[in-house]
């Protein structure tokens, strides 16, 4: 494996150089791990909707607009009337930090009894537009004492939309609070086909089954819809939608292919091209073609929010049943599932004994990638350093965040 | 499972009314069983490039022009010399029949000795746009007194484009021989993650990557190209990006993640945009990362032909020369490997004991189909009947081809 070019910071040691965890033999434990949850978050409160919308269009590493110091602000502020309308149908606020935390106890009680040797467990969540941030999550492992930490997404199939902009920002983040010499981290950057995940996947698909009548349930169709990307993410190699191709065929493959189903991407917005084919045509176009049980299945949330419960449960519920699909049902989303928590346990217990610092594909920039940052910011488990991209900070790119 | 509502053609008999094949148990053998195998096809000489081109650009089913009639022959006659040229370049000629023969016999072998009870098991090709054609493939099964068929496409991942397209043609061509009521037919339409596909993929990646020196061998970047679909065909549903997402994944866990991958698509050509990102961009941006390592596997084709032999080898290769990648190779395609016709023999194999007329997924019509013919013309083992597009021939879209 190559080294990095720039070398690494000093007293940043990446685990693949260290011994392996889990390995040790010894009555010594290797603990405390500090587990990372990384994901996008949501407003818990109204109040919050539109600090969060502010962060979301300032973050230049996902939505580029020209002056964004001005304009981020002032579509954040235009929007968040009808964005506050919608978490208030949905009972005021996300649920998402409620859900991971949850997730995240169940996960570190499993982990304390498979794997003794680097117990405890502790996690801690790391939001991307709202509290609790990444600075909030290295600053309370600190305290803890954590010294072994792994950055766990939870977005199973990578993006650097989602995972790499969350493992951008917690090294920015280490670099902020000054704790970047603190920890001895490694990452979990995706895990698509990881069977207790697909088996959760596929416990949610059944337990939806359930909602259609024993008549009605051979016919469902069950359209998977994973939250879209714009084309030029695509076009630059992101390993997106090769990864939900993988997810789908593994929890369909577990489902013995027991019903038809359909791949299909929701939530685009603006007048950029978005990868297809749209949640909303797909469902609209089946209705036409007179289809009248469908089965709607998050294959790439892990919890409700907004996108579940506002877009695919009451607007494209509308849609459903303005097309003619008489039963526009949803699979339950993950949540408290409890055999979730046995996935999540699972990939980081494999991932402590493997004593990876990240997965090969970490280490890949998309061949199209124009993020200066990316892969080039500190990382410090950075197994690759490739890029011909300046590491300048005021490029153009990042020229409202720096 | 609900029935046809415009019922079977007399004499049809799908097979899933039957009894399962391979489970009787008796002495007398339910063979001889015909496998017709379907693909695209290629001139097999320079002088089979102009009329191969004019049947692919008459198909209204791949390719939409206005006054087709008379723009498909202008276009064919036009491009026909660059096209000679390039077969030229390749040998005079597309390997696609004999390679596609070698995997025939090789699989009737195996299938003889597997599955006794259904044998003798012959092969019969179907190519779309060269000889042997479906009317004689029929044909000759007819004269060798075949009863029991199975319709086996070439490619592994589905699309209506290859897939649906070859198998409307099989349907309609029975019609035109009069042959509709002489084969008990059953369908084998995807297998993009069959075990011994994927192993027989994963042994061309290994010979793949035994063409770098051991030093420059880590640092190679497999590339999985596959051919490219228009977007409006993805915006319908099409089942393919999300099935190559799926082989290519299972074909790195198969390599335990060994490199770093990424998926592109090839053959793109024409005003409209397609699928992304494509290959020959991402070849020139990882040049420009400076990568010096690339294997290239064309994870939908199962032989070498004019995009393997051509515009992977020659034409992206000179992509790559000129964009700075030293190493640039591709692995060899299936071919004669013996694991590849273990895989088409298990796949028939498995197939036949489980008795199913096709997949689930093949009743399956795309959301946004347009095309009437579509799960609509005759079909003995159509097991839905959802369309309300009309089954009228003269409909806009196949005017010129009724």
């Amino acid at each position: 494996m190559r080294e990095s070019k720039i070398g690494l910071p000093k007293g940043i040691r990446p685990v693949r150089q260290q011994v392996k965890y889990g390995m040790d033999q010894s009555s010594t434990t290797q603990g405390p791990t500090g587990i990372v949850m990384m994901n996008l978050g949501g407003p818990k409160t109204l109040d919050d909707v539109r600090p969060f919308l502010l962060k979301l269009f300032e973050d230049r590493e996902i939505i580029q607009l020209p002056a964004q110091r001005f304009l981020g602000p002032y579509i954040a502020k235009r929007r968040t009337k009808s964005v506050r309308q919608k978490y208030d149908e949905i009972g005021g606020g996300s649920p998402i930090l409620a859900w991971t935390e949850e997730q995240g106890r169940g996960m570190c009680e499993r982990l304390d009894k498979m794997s003794p040797e680097t117990a405890p467990h502790k996690f801690y969540v790391a939001f991307r537009y709202v509290h609790p941030f990444s600075e909030d999550a290295l600053r309370a492992m600190k305290a803890d004492g954590i010294k072994r930490a792994v950055a766990f997404t939870q977005y199973p199939q990578f993006s650097c939309s989602t995972t790499g902009s969350s493992l951008n920002e917690l090294w920015r983040a280490a670099k902020n609070v000054g704790l970047q010499n603190d920890f001895e981290w490694s990452v979990i950057d995706r895990w698509p086909t990881h069977p207790r995940f697909v088996e959760a996947m596929a416990e949610t698909v059944k337990q939806g089954l359930e909602q259609f009548s024993e008549a009605e349930r051979d016919d469902v169709l069950i359209l998977f819809s994973a939250h879209s990307l714009p084309l030029d993410v695509i076009n630059r190699g992101d390993a997106y939608p090769a990864e939900i191709g993988a997810s789908t065929h593994e929890v369909m493959k577990r489902l013995d292919y027991s019903h038809e189903y359909v791949v299909s991407y929701q939530s685009d917005v603006g007048p950029v091209p978005w990868l297809g084919p749209s949640t909303e045509k797909v469902i609209e176009s089946l209705g036409e073609k007179k289809r009248r049980n469908v089965l709607v299945v998050g294959i790439a949330f892990t919890s409700d929010h907004i996108e579940t419960l506002h877009e695919l449960d009451i607007e494209y519920g509308e849609v459903a049943h303005k097309a003619g699909i008489t039963n526009f049902k949803r699979a339950p989303a993950l949540n408290g599932l409890p055999v979730f928590q046995d996935a999540l346990a699972e990939v980081v217990h494999e991932h402590l004994q493997a004593g990876e610092a990240c997965s090969k594909q970490y280490g890949l920039r998309c061949p199209g990638c124009v993020n200066p940052q990316c892969r080039n910011i500190l990382n410090p488990v950075e197994p690759y350093k490739r890029t011909n991209v300046s590491m300048s900070k005021d490029t153009k790119l990042y020229k409202a965040a720096s």
